[in-house]
């Protein structure tokens, strides 16, 4: 049985289908949008729509823009020559944080998961195959998560891309910056002993 | 800096505006949404200008409706002579679950706080005075939350509503049935003796 308008009990729904909110959070949310200044919600309501109007894939790189090729591939400052290849948007905007890479992304929207039944066909791999077949490409770096499914994802991908006769390679494995040996778990610790260099 | 299109940065400040819902979260909502198929995504914008305009007060007892009295107060299967006075309209959601209230509520939308600068002008109060000084109402339970600023308010309102010869009450205090007295803090078991009955 339900104790709330049916308006507000709808929104609640809306709310708790969203990943990570439950039922609870859901209802304070929907107190919330209601308690808003009717502008604001009405705000709310146009950026829905808006965002999930006018996003779309860049067509060269398939990171997420607004029309026309992304502000990344359109820029004569990057070098159109190193591809990084990674999982999702969010992780471009991790690579650019760091303010040092000065490639061009690929963008998978996902990793190969055969528990999920996400195949190859799932991906944005073709478009990848398709952009290094037309050249002008030196290095393919894959930047997928360092996980069972990433490293799949990563390795699919290299020998898709060997015959084309580009440099394939993988981000290192090793201890994270700041962190601290003692806590650190096995296998990262192998990793970090066969990534060595030399001082 | 901005990695995302602005559209899509536009509904994640959209999200994160939303109380207990950080940047990340935000984000990680925002991109949900725009993957939705576009039936979706209107469908929760819709839902948002829906709840917004057409969830109202009951000018009775101001638990939230859209438009008219609410349905408990305008059922003729309710004792009309018992108020249970709650702070929000999510505690008559969960008074209601017990299924065992059979009175009416009158929701004060919020509790007096001097801390936030809410004082009686900011809740429901007035409302609840003139309903008790219209007649027909033997009983008011004060059930606000058992804090001090539940306990003020209720205070407070009880001492308003004597003068017209109702009955006050407040809900009890005491151990939560299924818990432990081991864990049970000492001014909970306090109130719990204090509040021993006959059996």
């Amino acid at each position: 049985m339900s104790f709330f308008p049916p308006s507000l009990e709808r929104l609640t729904d809306c709310f708790a289908a969203l990943p990570g909110i439950g039922r609870k959070s859901a209802q304070r949310l929907a107190f919330h949008v209601i308690s808003l200044p009717e502008g604001e919600a009405e705000d709310f309501a146009d950026a829905i729509l808006q965002a999930r109007r006018s996003v779309v894939c860049c067509p060269v790189c398939q990171n997420l823009c607004e029309g026309g090729e992304c502000a990344i591939c359109s820029s004569d400052k990057r070098d159109k020559s190193t591809v990084c290849v990674v999982a999702q948007p969010r992780d471009v905007a991790s690579i650019e944080r760091s303010r040092e890479y000065g490639g061009v992304y690929h963008v998978l929207h996902g990793v190969l998961s055969p528990m999920n039944h996400i195949g190859p066909d799932d991906l944005r791999i073709s478009q990848l195959v398709e952009r290094v077949a037309g050249g002008g490409i030196d290095e393919v770096i894959m930047a997928t998560n360092p996980d069972t499914e990433g490293d799949a994802t990563a390795m699919y991908i290299s020998r898709l891309l060997k015959p084309f006769g580009v440099r394939v390679t993988r981000i290192a494995y090793g201890i994270p910056v700041g962190s601290n040996l003692e806590f650190t778990d096995d296998a990262t610790l192998l990793r970090a002993l066969e990534g060595r260099r030399e001082m």
